[in-house]
C-alpha cells in the first residue's frame, strides 16, 4: 500500500507568508512563516517562496520526494489560468511573476494556483466551518473585503480570475455611495472592511460632538490612529455610538451575504478574517439582518458562521488546490 | 449504430406552455403551446402538461418509444431537489405539485426538473448566445427580472433552489431604494423590469408637467395602460424624457450585470426577454455602464450579448436538463 500523500501549501500575503505540509485529510503539519518584502523585486519574493516551501517540508519531518504536489496561494491581481500575479496593489513593485511555473521548475512537482480568499474559501470548505456543505461562501474581513465561493467542490475562480470578489459587490448607487478602495462608489468593502468601520467611526464622532465614552477610548481627539477591534471592544463595553457602529457593519455586511444568496444560494455563508473574533452577538446581528433583507425563503435556511481555521485558512486551501490537482491529472 | 437521441422539453409559464422534441444538437422540432389555466388547479395542470409532451411528440413526427428523457421547466418558487412547484404567485392556486414525480409515472421516462430562467440560460447556453463560452449569466427581462447561471457545464440553482434571482441583488439600501415585488427595497428588480419602466415613466410625467412627446405617444394623461415597449418607441422616436428613462434601465441593468461579475465573473453575460428587442444602441449603453462601474479587468473582458433563443430557450433548455440528466445516468 502507497504512503499517504502529502502536499504543500503555501500562502503568500503582501507582509508575510505562510507554508506547511498538509496530508491527505487536510492536517497541517508545524507551519513556517518568511517576511514577504515585496520591495526587495519580485526574483527575491520567488526565491523566498521556495526557501518557505523548503523550510515547511523540514519542519515536517518530510523530505521532498514525499510531496506530491505543491499549491500556492497569492493576492490578486492574478490570471490563473496562465498561472501570473500581474500587478496586485500589496506586492508592489511585482509585476506578471510567473508563480507557479517558477516552483514547479524549482521543485519539479505539479503546481497549483490560486486567488488567496479562494484558496481560504476552499479551506474552510475542505476541512473548516464549510466542511458538511455542498456550497460554501466565504466573506474575508480585513483592511478589504475578500470572498471565495466553493459550487460543487469547485472554486468559483471567473472566467478573468476574478470570481468572488465579494467586497465589491453594491449596496449603494454610484451616485451616492461610500467611496471604496477600487476607485468606484457603494461597494460592500466601502462599508464593511475594517478601514471603513474606522472611518464610520471617526464620521461618527465628528457629528456628535458631544463627549462620548468611545471618543475617551480611543483617545482620537489629537488625530490618533486607532482600529477596527478598538471600537468593537469599545461596543462590547457598552459605548452606544460603537454599538451603533457595529450594528451597522453586521447590516452592511448581512447586504452583501443577501446578495451572494441571491446570486448562488449557497448552503453555508462564513465570515472570517479580524471581524470574526467579533463574537456570537455581532453573528446573531448579521444573521437577524439576513432574514430581514434576503430573499425569504434561503435567507431562513442559510447556515451564518464564522470561519474556523483562522490565518492557517490559505496553506490549507492552497494545499487542497494541489490536492485537486494532482486528483484532477491521475 | 444507435438512432439519435430524442427529448422533450416542456416549459410551463403563468399562462401559456410550450412544448417541442429537441434532438441531441439542441435542434427543436415544431413546438406546440396550450394555455396553462392555473385557475383550473393543479391536477388539470399536470394533465395539460401531459397533454403538450404527447402533442409535441406527435408535432415532430415521432413516437413516445423514441423519447429518450423528458425535461420540465417551472417558475418559481419551487424545491427543485424535491421535484416539487411550492406556491409560485403565477400559478395560484397550484401548491406543493410533484411535476417530476408525475411525468415520469405517466411516461415512464427518465424526467428532469428546472426553474424557468435557469432553463432558459442553459438553452442559450448549449445552443444560444452563450454557445461558445464556457461560463455564462443570463438576465431575463420581463414583468420581474430573472436569471441563470452556467459554470462548469452547471446549472447553478442553488442549495434551496434560489439560484441567480439576479432580479433580488442590490442596487440601493433597504431604507432608501425602490420598492421590489418582493416586498423588500432597492433590488435591481425594482428598478429595470418593465413593470419599473413603466412606473418610473409615470413618476417622471408627473415631475415633469410640461407637455412631452412622451406623454402625446402614451397618451396617458387620463390614466390609461402603456407598456415599457411604448417608451422604448418613444426613445427610438427621438423623445428626451423617454431616451433618460432608456438610458437610466441601461444603467440599472448594467450595474446588476456588475454584481454578477463581481460574484461570479462570468465569460459572457446576456439580456433576454421582451427588452432584448431594443436594438444594438441600448446594449451598447449596457456595455458602457458595466465599463464605468464594473471590476476593470473583468468588466472590459466580458462580453455582453442579447439572448437569441427567444421564448423557445425555456424548452430547448428543459431538454438540455433532460439530455444531461440521462447522460449522468448512463
Amino acid at each position: 500500500m502507497a504512503e499517504p500523500k502529502l502536499f504543500v501549501g503555501l500562502d503568500v500575503g503582501g507582509t508575510t507568508m505562510k507554508a506547511a505540509v498538509v496530508d491527505d485529510a487536510g492536517k497541517p503539519a508545524k507551519d513556517v512563516s518568511l517576511p514577504t518584502e515585496p520591495e526587495r523585486g519580485q526574483e527575491a519574493g520567488l526565491e523566498t517562496m521556495c526557501e518557505a516551501i523548503r523550510q515547511a517540508v523540514q519542519a515536517a519531518g518530510t523530505t521532498m520526494d514525499r510531496i506530491a504536489a505543491i499549491g500556492v496561494a497569492t493576492p490578486g491581481l492574478m490570471d490563473i489560468k496562465k498561472g501570473l500575479i500581474l500587478d496586485p496593489p500589496n506586492l508592489r513593485p511585482w509585476r506578471n511573476v510567473p508563480v507557479p511555473a517558477h516552483i514547479k521548475r524549482v521543485f519539479n512537482k505539479p503546481t497549483a494556483f490560486q486567488n488567496d480568499a479562494n484558496a481560504a474559501a476552499l479551506g474552510e470548505f475542505w476541512v473548516g466551518a464549510g466542511r458538511a456543505v455542498d456550497s460554501f461562501g466565504l466573506f474575508t474581513l480585513g483592511t478589504g473585503v475578500g470572498g471565495g465561493i466553493i459550487l460543487g467542490g469547485q472554486v468559483v475562480e471567473g472566467a478573468h480570475s476574478h470570481g468572488a470578489e465579494l467586497g465589491h459587490t453594491r449596496l449603494e448607487l454610484p451616485d451616492r455611495g461610500r467611496l471604496c478602495g477600487c476607485g468606484r462608489r457603494g461597494c460592500l468593502e466601502a462599508y464593511a472592511s475594517a478601514t471603513a468601520v474606522v472611518a464610520r467611526t471617526r464620521e461618527a464622532m465628528a457629528a456628535y460632538r458631544e463627549p462620548t465614552r468611545l471618543r475617551e477610548l480611543l483617545r482620537d481627539d489629537d488625530g490618533a490612529e486607532f482600529s477596527s477591534k478598538e471600537v468593537f471592544d469599545a461596543a462590547a463595553a457598552g459605548d452606544g455610538l460603537a454599538r451603533q457602529i457595529v450594528d451597522d457593519t453586521a447590516y452592511y455586511l448581512a447586504l452583501g451575504a443577501c446578495n451572494l444568496i441571491a446570486t448562488v444560494d449557497p448552503e453555508m455563508i462564513c465570515f472570517g478574517g479580524g471581524m470574526s473574533e467579533a463574537g456570537e452577538d455581532f453573528l446573531a446581528k448579521i444573521r437577524e439582518y439576513i432574514g430581514r433583507f434576503g430573499l425569504s425563503y434561503p435567507a431562513k435556511s442559510v447556515q451564518v458562521r464564522y470561519a474556523e481555521l483562522g490565518s492557517d485558512a490559505g496553506f490549507i486551501g492552497a494545499a487542497a488546490c494541489a490536492r485537486m490537482l494532482v486528483g484532477r491529472a491521475g
